[in-house]
């Protein structure tokens, strides 16, 4: 069941501005139990997202309710939200009465293996570049050919996910997932004010982390930063934190830390 | 009247990988007494988009006999081509059997003042910023957010367009159209390698230039570059071919290279 401005809907109109501009922006959320995980950071990064775009913002109220007839029955699943700047005639400009469209579907939770989050996960390092354009970084837009295009460079079921470097060589984030080096006993994450999207996830591990004592920081970050650190982990709100046991010929070892972060955030989370 | 892969429509399915993504590509064409016009030009364009983007390739033979079912009945028009990559699950990776969307609309012939070919138009700078990525550089893909973004800037209905550098701080193109100066007697616009559209317009003043005699290159520009310049004039296959009379405070004058160009393009076209 998807609902689509509140009401059961398979089609969107043509002259949606998500399909044509993508002219909007999503959040991915783990359900578990029927419950959407994280709600409140997915819905300030969703309002914050409205805001730098100006996009009218969704009332999160009825987003919440609409979410609960989305997920009515389900277990664990995952649900996607859409926000567009709704439907209008040709032509970048949008129409001073905008009505945004409002989607929500739901998905079933992806058959990731479940010892990726135990045993850790291999990688490779994409070729195709993210762009450097501090106007839409951190955001979770709808403009999204950069990770279609780094996620169709391998079929190889065994590589769980790619990392991406922006057009100025500096590592970024995954496909679908924020990226996270150990080195020198403490967490090390890229910087994105350039381009990458702000995980929620991400933002649980720094605050996980500072919770514990653990150090923190962001920082421009090379491939040979990776290769060098302690540990590389990565996330997603629907990945939850998965160690990388090895990118390309490099190997890492089962890291104290990653398993202490793990612990700290899971326990009541998709992964416990 | 709009045909989604042949058929009468007017919702597009939700799983639409052009909805999420902006998975796909498009071309927006002018038809006049019924007809697209630089037809050859804009198919070439959107297969060559689908190389890039590795996107199977319509049956252009189709598309023109769907084109002219869509423009069935009409005179003026605008004609815009949607490809997506089709209907998929959740997620960056396209299936293997993609089956691509096909998507014919009809749209008004856009009411520009109908003076804007002879006495040229009043246009700003734009604060947006192009990102620069090669690998999307040049394709008229669906990820059009900075172009949104840019054309939210202004109000003013006498301001008919905005330039967009790129974060670089090059002049790349207008929010919906490309850019010539004019020069030393000759043509210069900006090189698209990193970023923005390569025009099928563009592609055609390039052409007519060049047979009339009038060197023609692509440089790096700058802001400074176009209030130095002799004149400036945009170009789509919308607009056809507008001059410049003022950008910013910079006021440019009729200019009689700019006045042969649009004579040698517009004979059997949209400014005739």
């Amino acid at each position: 069941v998807n609902l689509l401005n509140g009401q059961p809907a398979s089609t969107l109109d043509l002259h949606d501005r998500g399909l044509h501009y993508g002219d909007g922006l999503f959040e991915t959320i783990a359900v578990d139990r029927g419950e959407p995980l994280l709600w409140p950071q997915h819905m300030a990064r969703l309002l914050e997202g409205c805001r730098r775009l100006r996009l009218p913002p969704p009332d999160t109220d009825l987003l919440r309710s609409e979410a609960g007839q989305v997920l009515a029955g389900a277990g664990r699943a995952t649900l996607k939200i859409l926000i567009t700047r709704g439907s209008a005639g040709r032509g970048y400009r949008a129409p001073r009465d905008a009505q945004p469209t409002r989607l929500l579907m739901r998905f079933p939770w992806p058959d990731y293996p479940v010892d990726n989050g135990r045993t850790g996960v291999v990688v490779r390092l994409c070729e195709t570049r993210l762009a450097r354009n501090p106007a839409l970084a951190g955001l979770k837009h709808l403009n999204r050919l950069e990770q279609v295009l780094a996620r169709g460079e391998w079929d190889d079921p065994g590589i769980a996910e790619g990392l991406m470097l922006d057009t100025g060589g500096c590592l970024i984030e995954g496909t679908m997932s924020n990226v996270f080096l150990v080195r020198a006993g403490g967490l090390v994450t890229p910087a994105l004010d350039a381009c990458g999207v702000a995980g929620v996830m991400r933002a649980r591990v720094l605050e996980a982390a500072a919770s514990l004592g653990i150090p923190c920081a962001t920082a421009d970050l090379t491939p040979a930063d990776a290769e060098a650190a302690d540990a590389l982990f990565l996330t997603s709100s629907l990945i939850g934190l998965w160690p990388v046991r090895q990118l390309g010929e490099r190997r890492y070892a089962v890291n104290p830390i990653v398993q202490t972060l793990q612990q700290q955030l899971f326990l009541d989370h998709a992964c416990a």
